[in-house]
């Protein structure tokens, strides 16, 4: 157990960014919750997943919905409240502690606000490693855990218990309760027993996050470029450098989908790179060539900086580095690919992994 | 206490079909539904209201969506067993009985199905006498229950309870949710205590519907015109008769909305008729004169044998009667009109009641 304060939070919001692969909402909303609930209520409990007890019941949270929305509407932690009182009394089991069910800007520093909100320690674990749109997108759905019951709830009181068939459905009928109730809303979902999140989570995530972000903000104070160091830390790839030249973005199903064009600064790199994105960028094409697929991901981060770019916040001539990362293995079994890979994506290419994208391009590392 | 079978469901079935005005979904339906559960389970008990305990929990059941799809996936019982039960669980109450929200094809018939399946008496009471398209268009909302703790589920063993902050916000989400679900689902709702149920619903409503069926059809097998006799038995009065010569219908925000033109055939009622309808018939203009308007009822009955016409049902060169009849007090008031009154629906007029409207029209019965 650590405790995790302000700079730890400041931390974790630039590494979750990176690992959100451009979605999972504006790092800003979620680092100033999760500092405003430290500030109030004191610094968070971090558990490493072997502290957790087997028969403990664990139960992650996250916001669903727009981001967008979001920054019109930022929870107040009543929901929260409400939402696992009321998970609590369906079970009726207390709660022994949260946890992130996806990197992302919103969705890794909201459960420590609400860890510090409502008192709960917080496992340094998720169920992506990364972001993804859809609630069955998490390695829990992977290994048979089901996303019911859960618990929706609004900022105005609304609330709701789910139980559904499948996980695919949670996130049919979660997805059209949430544009119903004004856009975006807290979940309490997964319900899991200690043993089983040990088994089917990624692990020490939060840390990660923290270290990419200390990595990232040391740098900055030392006017140094940190993407080398980051690279090291997530095993990544620099897959190009270029100039952001054209974006082309529409909203489709509550999709921010698009694609950006980058030309190259690095000829060694390439000339010409297209990055497909649906709120998170799944599909990165240098020269005409697939460099890397979801469900492996794909960052951009500003080529001076390392400071991580949202979909959103990609604009024309913005000077950016494209880094590839290996997913967690559990996304790379056939149900992996089937659930987050490109082809359910609606791309019309196979899932390879990066490291063989890479031989492929002649590189090595 | 009397016992329903067969026969009844027959009569009921008519009765309501009038009382739908129009609306409430197909009598055959929910007939057919009610009959089979009859069959297998044996009669129904029928509670008055005033065999009903003070501190009795009662719940009412419905089917929510659009009658259309309901043909199409007719409910097992199932559903209505997985709704009841999940709702006895979050309360931590025995259920006493179930009843009707509604009169309507569907939704008066449905109740008598689900208690015949699942072993509950029906009480003889109802929360509109009528149909309306909303949850909260109930006398239990009018005298201040509140639809929630409410159950959906649907015939694929998917479920919800919802807590809302008011009525209108459980008919937002439960509205996008049943859309999301397939279009029709089975909700266990209001749940409310017997003193407060005799208190806010319309009283002995199966038993009219009864009676009103049962004029109807003890008049076909004499080949009488029954309608006077309805007219008697609801307090009705016949506002037009005439053949239907145009129908202009469309299906916007999930209502079947439209006018229909009758030309009249019985000149001392008047020569021109339009009936407006959502789902529902709810204003009723002869030679351009408002004569009844919601929350007060229009049925639309077959000039010859007296059996009710759903806005479905209205089709070209169709001889039919319609009939004004004086909705309960308790829609009168000023949060029942603002609730189910013309303006709710968009129409440019105020409610005044049938009885002043029928004396402007020099009609003193």
């Amino acid at each position: 157990m650590r405790l995790i304060g302000k700079e730890e939070i400041e931390n974790i919001a630039i590494g979750a960014a990176l690992l959100g692969t451009g979605g999972g909402g504006d790092p800003y909303i979620g680092k100033l919750m999760a500092i405003q609930a430290v500030e109030e209520n004191g610094p968070i409990r971090l558990l490493s997943l072997d502290e957790v007890p087997d028969d403990a019941l664990i139960v992650p949270s996250a916001m669903m919905g727009a981001p967008t929305v979001m920054v019109e509407k930022i929870p107040s932690g009543h929901e929260a409240l409400a939402a696992f009182k009321s998970l609590k009394d369906f079970l009726g089991q207390e709660i022994y502690a949260t946890m992130p069910i996806e990197a992302g800007g919103v969705n890794s520093l909201l459960p420590l606000a609400l860890a510090a909100q409502i008192g709960l320690p917080v496992i340094d674990a998720d169920g992506m490693g990364r972001a993804f749109p859809e609630l069955q997108m998490v390695t829990f759905y992977l290994e048979g855990a089901s996303a019911t019951p859960m618990v929706l709830s609004d900022e105005k009181g609304n609330s709701l218990l789910l139980n559904t068939i499948d996980s695919v459905w949670a996130e049919r009928i979660a997805r059209s309760v949430t544009v119903e109730m004004g856009g975006s809303v807290m979940n309490a979902i997964y319900p899991m027993e200690g043993h089983f999140v040990k088994k089917a989570s990624i692990k020490n995530i939060l840390t990660l996050e923290e270290e990419i972000g200390r990595t990232v903000r040391e740098a900055m104070k030392q006017n140094i470029n940190p993407i080398e160091d980051v690279l090291e830390l997530v095993g990544g790839t620099a897959l190009f450098e270029g100039k952001v030249t054209d974006i082309n973005r529409r909203t489709e199903g509550g999709f921010a989908k698009g694609t950006a064009t980058i030309d190259g600064l690095n000829k060694n790199k390439g000339s010409d790179c297209r990055l497909h994105f649906q709120n998170e960028h799944l599909l990165c094409e240098v020269d005409g060539k697939v460099r890397c697929v979801t469900p492996d991901l794909i960052a951009v981060v500003d080529s001076e900086t390392g400071m991580p770019i949202t979909t959103e916040g990609l604009r024309y001539g913005a000077r950016c580095t494209v880094i590839g990362i290996p997913c967690d293995e559990k996304w790379r079994t056939e149900k992996g690919i089937a659930t987050a890979g490109p082809r359910y994506f609606g791309y019309d290419t196979d899932f390879t992994p990066i490291e063989q994208l890479n031989a492929k391009a002649g590189i090595t590392k």
